[in-house]
């Protein structure tokens, strides 16, 4: 192949993605930490959360990869943070992946589609509207736990949807303050710290949310802390499942669907909202 | 034209410009402020600080692009903030546009090559190291002021550079902290407000800087900003002109070159640093 590599830029909520198609697994000898941080740098590349590179799962020797192939998923996504280690799975980034799959032809986009990840296959469904769905699987609402915001402390509950949340409700998201460090946590319930979402309502059915990923810091969006705010919202109110709750996170509008769990302690959590592709390119100029 | 737009995609220092190539035209009655937003929202969009169209001066019927046709000048850098409003001029902004014109073959990369502006007409220069170099015209080093920040009063004097900044010394550029607020001003000194360096010393030519652009909030640069540093450091220290000082922004290295001015009171200077193409494209993606 060329120097150069062609992506799209694509973002669910302003979560945004590089993504690199490479069906055929050519760039990934060169998908290496400095390629991805580079792409994903804000003034000195294109800029972007992750980079989700679309490969065939035939064509990557990954073992997630080939469990993927091996369950009948043929597209497989790659997924990179921003500082260029490897990532298991984002609920927004899927739904960004499934449109892309429909732009390029790949997908007719009215079938579900399942979608290889390292934390499993996922399924996204095209919805009437233009919204991507993706089931995320299990969530389990567990105890009551602190945490800390701008020497207050505040009750939250701990919510388990593959990675730690506490879910904290406020009066006022403004309570959190500008959220520039991490919030104060108790180590022995998080021990490889937690993502903290503040909430508040603003009607029987929706939130509003804001979030600090651990790692990262405040983003606009994060799909796994929407399914945890939306379950700990039915869990906590005792809603009759299955149950749709529109959450609203800084940037834009999802809906949570909550349904009964797969087993006990636990309730099923997808994931509804837009996923667009904002443009494409080559990379790099030279 | 289609209703794509193509782009490019270049920073100096980490300020960051997409650039639309639009030799005779054709998109300016697209350009509207909605549009310029929207390419540079940095999730939603390509992401930039600014849209930089390059645009032949004798096809805008802009004043100063037929002043610049007048005056020579083929090229006319029709520069809009992030948010869409018109600007003036911009130090490294001019240098990416140079080097755009040169990645386009339309000028040679060796002769200095006259850029219209609504600042006037600006030369940029091409360094054999490939760094490129802008006249930045007259400063003038005023009064001592003061700037307030994180609670402390630090003296500081008034340098106008075409706009007005406040050049702090300062022993660690922490001391500034996270700036997220607009350092303290005298109102009556600074009736527009005013863009505030902190400034150290890092050798006898040399210093670093931290920059809070009135309008923008801490930038990673800013070719304004430097110059006022350059000129304060180079008067206030009474150094033989001319004179070249480094100064490291956030965003990189930049070189200021401190001359004697063409009126009493006044130095002249230039911008000198890196300017970078990282990408190209087309947008919207549909």
């Amino acid at each position: 192949m060329s120097d150069h590599v062609s992506w799209v830029k694509g973002h669910g909520t302003e979560n945004d993605f590089v993504l690199l198609p490479d069906p055929d697994g050519h760039v990934h000898g060169r998908l290496e930490p400095g390629l991805v941080a580079a792409l994903c740098h804000r003034r000195r590349g294109i800029g972007a959360d992750g980079v989700l590179r679309v490969i065939r799962s035939q064509a990557y020797d990954d073992p997630s990869a080939r469990q993927a192939a091996a369950a009948g998923a043929e597209w497989f996504m790659d997924y990179r943070n921003a500082d260029g280690s490897v990532s298991e799975m984002c609920g927004n980034g899927v739904r960004v992946f499934a449109r892309y799959l429909v732009h390029a032809g790949l997908v007719d986009g009215v079938a579900p589609v399942a979608i290889g990840s390292r934390d499993g296959v996922k399924t996204a469904r095209f919805q009437a509207d233009g919204a991507i769905s993706v089931d995320m699987g299990s969530a389990r609402v567990l105890d009551p736990v602190t945490v800390g915001v701008a020497a207050r402390q505040l009750p939250a509950i701990e919510v388990d949807v593959g990675n730690p949340h506490a879910v904290a409700v406020v009066g006022s998201l403004a309570e959190a303050g500008p959220l520039l460090e991490a919030p104060w946590h108790d180590p022995d319930a998080f021990p490889d710290g937690v993502n903290v979402e503040f909430v508040v309502r603003t009607g029987a059915r929706s939130v509003a949310m804001r979030v600090h990923e651990r790692g990262a810091g405040e983003t606009r969006s994060c799909g796994t802390g929407a399914c945890a705010v939306g379950a700990a919202v039915a869990v906590g109110d005792g809603l009759d499942l299955p149950v749709d709750l529109d959450v609203q996170v800084t940037g834009g509008d999802l809906v949570v669907s909550v349904r009964a769990g797969d087993e006990a302690g636990t309730v099923g959590v997808a994931l509804t909202g837009p996923a667009e592709l904002v443009a494409q390119g080559t990379w790099p100029l030279t």
